[in-house]
């Protein structure tokens, strides 16, 4: 793969459209030269004057008349973002400036960025591993503190020394077994089986809690998902705009009033919730609300809390203890809601439910504290992991449980006493997943669908 | 008024949102101990070895952890936009980034900055006169090569100096007058009065033509005003779609069918045109048709151009010729269309109507082209005025107009030989028009209406 690309790139790396200041980014060979031809500043004489890490004021024109009175940044490579030479203009904030700036770049040879190129070069140049140009996105998405937290980490290394420095292991036993090939005839044994059980051994315990910690990281990082379920008209709606603290969910006390799923984020104590409303859990003839049943059930199966509400007065005992006990199964934090006790009026008496019951009015916002309390207390206990090394992107997820069937493989090869040949196939299998981790093995098509959801100037 | 304000402001300076990298602006006495409380850099052993015009890598901490890894710049006062110490944090974009680095000055001791208020303190600490920070505003604004040119001229000075260098010399009569009044016992004029109408006759060809361009200005500010009227059902609403290319209006062949105004912007050739489609002119019973039509009647007076759009197949001779006769005497370029050409059945003959007619079915795209080269050509003829000293801005035009009645009542008042103390207060008054505009003579109300109309960080 090519280390720099011939090309000076260009984009807008503020927020587009109209603000007070914006920031045009400029990075390759060209960037001064193209800068020369559009930009004066009565404290340059000539542009190759340009010292790094100084600002110069400036007229940027294009030939004719002044487009902006600017400030001008430079970076000199290596020692720049990109470890390119890199320039950045800070313009007024105007579209039409911004606009004009960028043609005007273009104009004298500068190619427009795609999404995510600046970082990408900084991986090709070697400034970030590709897990951390990975976390430049994902820290630029945080909406919170928890996956701020993440992101940062990941940014600044996170576990990719881990696994590199597990990987360098395995290629080092690798290139052993490769040797013995050479000297087959011989058979002699350079890569001691132990040795390698051993590195084996220690890699799983290392992967398998990075592996683990995903469920946790992706609920973070994309919000942790909460299912509002139960039976029609049990105050689910209710519960979610109390949450909300506004009219999202269309409230009314028509059986079967929520017919689509409804999905709204929200943030509490530094953590980000996906609460999802769904349709009421009953038999029902109506085509529509079968097909929002049947999402019910689907949103069942990916919520990380599932909050069962059910109207005090008016229950089937035997429905909701099936439904508890399909949530049960599932792993799933559960949170049992028994609403409406303003109305109550006959005693409650399930026998088949052992969990702990809230009782409210969510209508009366009685109750709802504690359910949203119930609900920290849940995200807590399930946070208690090591948050230093937390998988955060599915990509990771992939590679990490593809290693682990590889290592597995290695080892159930070496009890087997299968030939160097096949020993050294594993291990190279195994290298490649890893290496796809932190970018040391890469393919076009996985930086183009790593780098196309980066946002545009990054 | 103060010169400078206590207290140290901060803002993000960029557009509002996620976007690759944001800015947030700092300025005020203690920009630099109050970034020393959350900024640390590898670079710098402590904060007061910041160099102005320099850059530095480094990260925000909040005490416990990293909140990002940033570049700031230092602008040391005066030499900055604010005349102030001025810092400038270049964070990644994200929104909880942002938001965290701005609670984190607050905290630590800054206020966060209303609208305008750092362009505010440009100009209290003399870095701009208030007719240039108004422009900025302008500037940010401007969408189009032509509003751009005049913002552009005008932060640049503009007519500025023109206006306080007139001022000046009446200030000069100004104190000569009052000077009088101290002798007024011994009959003395110090201030020569025929050198004095001299210089009334040159403020008043300075100023005219200053008031005369606020209608192009204003006009190249917010977009063109041109106004598309004709009877119903002659397909107004059609020609609006087909410049706009878009299916904007409700174009359908009941008569009446467009009762709002209906108002879209449009450039073209760097100017920024405001197509505004109007109900069919006619006489109805319909209430609602009725407010449309009288809707239509205030906006041919706003129009710069009005396009009269009428049906070569059905058509009502007088009722055009009144319509035409009326925009005629109004002073607005007139373009005048016979739509329909295509069903034509009958010969045009229309006696009283001397006008060029463009014949057209817009609907089959036929004579638009001739339209648009039409508005065009009655654009550039209208531009024809020196751009160098164009106002944009009803204040201006206000107080110029002002400044001038003033001015006629001075020369009546030496010509009518009135006592020196009225002519003073004339003149003072005249000075006060003049002196709002570079901000000479402000007050706080004038600077509030002025910077609250700024966007958020400038």
């Amino acid at each position: 793969m090519e280390k720099t690309k011939e090309n000076t790139i260009c984009s807008i790396s503020t927020k587009q459209g109209e603000g007070a200041i914006a920031i045009i980014r400029i990075s390759g060979t060209k960037a001064t030269s193209i800068c020369k031809k559009i930009f004066s500043s009565k404290k340059l004489k000539k542009i190759s004057d340009l010292k790094e890490n100084r600002i110069y004021y400036g007229k940027i024109t294009d030939g004719k008349k002044i487009i902006d009175e600017v400030v001008l940044t430079y970076f000199k490579s290596p020692k720049s973002y990109t470890g390119e030479d890199v320039i950045e203009i800070s313009c007024h904030g105007s579209e039409y400036i911004q606009e004009t700036i960028i043609q005007l770049l273009i104009k004298n040879g500068c190619s427009l960025a795609k999404r995510g190129e600046f970082t990408l070069r900084a991986f090709l140049n070697g400034k970030l591993d590709l897990s951390q140009a990975e976390s430049v996105a994902n820290l630029i998405g945080s909406k919170n503190e928890k996956s701020h937290h993440l992101a940062m980490k990941q940014m600044r290394g996170g576990y990719s020394e881990k696994i590199k420095s597990l990987r360098d292991r395995l290629i080092k036993f690798g290139a052993l077994i490769e040797l013995e090939l050479d000297f087959s005839t011989e058979d002699v044994e350079f890569a001691n089986r132990e040795e390698l059980v051993e590195l084996l051994s220690l890699m799983k315990t290392k992967i398998t809690p990075l592996i683990e910690s995903f469920k946790y990281g992706n609920a973070i990082k994309n919000g942790i998902p909460i299912t509002i379920v139960g039976p029609p008209n049990s105050g689910k709606s209710t519960l979610l705009n109390k949450i909300l603290n506004e009219e999202r969910a269309i409230v009314s006390n028509i059986k079967g009033t929520t017919r689509d799923v409804i999905e709204e984020i929200f943030t509490l104590e530094g953590f980000q919730f996906r609460f999802i409303d769904t349709a009421g859990l009953r038999k029902t003839s109506n085509e529509i609300e079968k097909i929002g049943i049947k999402k019910t059930y689907e949103k069942i199966n990916e919520a990380a809390i599932i909050i069962y509400v059910f109207d005090i007065n008016d229950f089937n005992e035997n429905q909701i203890t099936k439904d508890i006990i399909s949530v049960l199964k599932k792993d799933i934090e559960l949170i049992l809601i028994a609403n409406k006790i303003d109305l109550k009026k006959k005693e409650l008496n399930i026998k088949k439910i052992k969990e702990k019951i809230i009782y409210g009015s969510i209508l009366k916002n009685e109750g709802v504290k504690e359910i949203l309390s119930s609900i920290l207390q849940k995200t807590r206990k399930w946070e208690n992991i090591n948050q230093d090394f937390v998988i955060t992107n599915q990509r990771h997820f992939e590679a990490l449980t593809n290693t682990l069937k590889s290592l597995e493989s290695i080892k159930k090869g070496i009890y087997s006493n299968i030939s160097g040949e096949l020993l050294a196939i594993d291990i190279k299998e195994a290298l490649q997943f890893l290496g796809e981790i932190t970018g040391e093995i890469t393919n076009e098509d996985l930086l183009d669908s790593i780098f196309k959801d980066f946002c545009i100037g990054k």
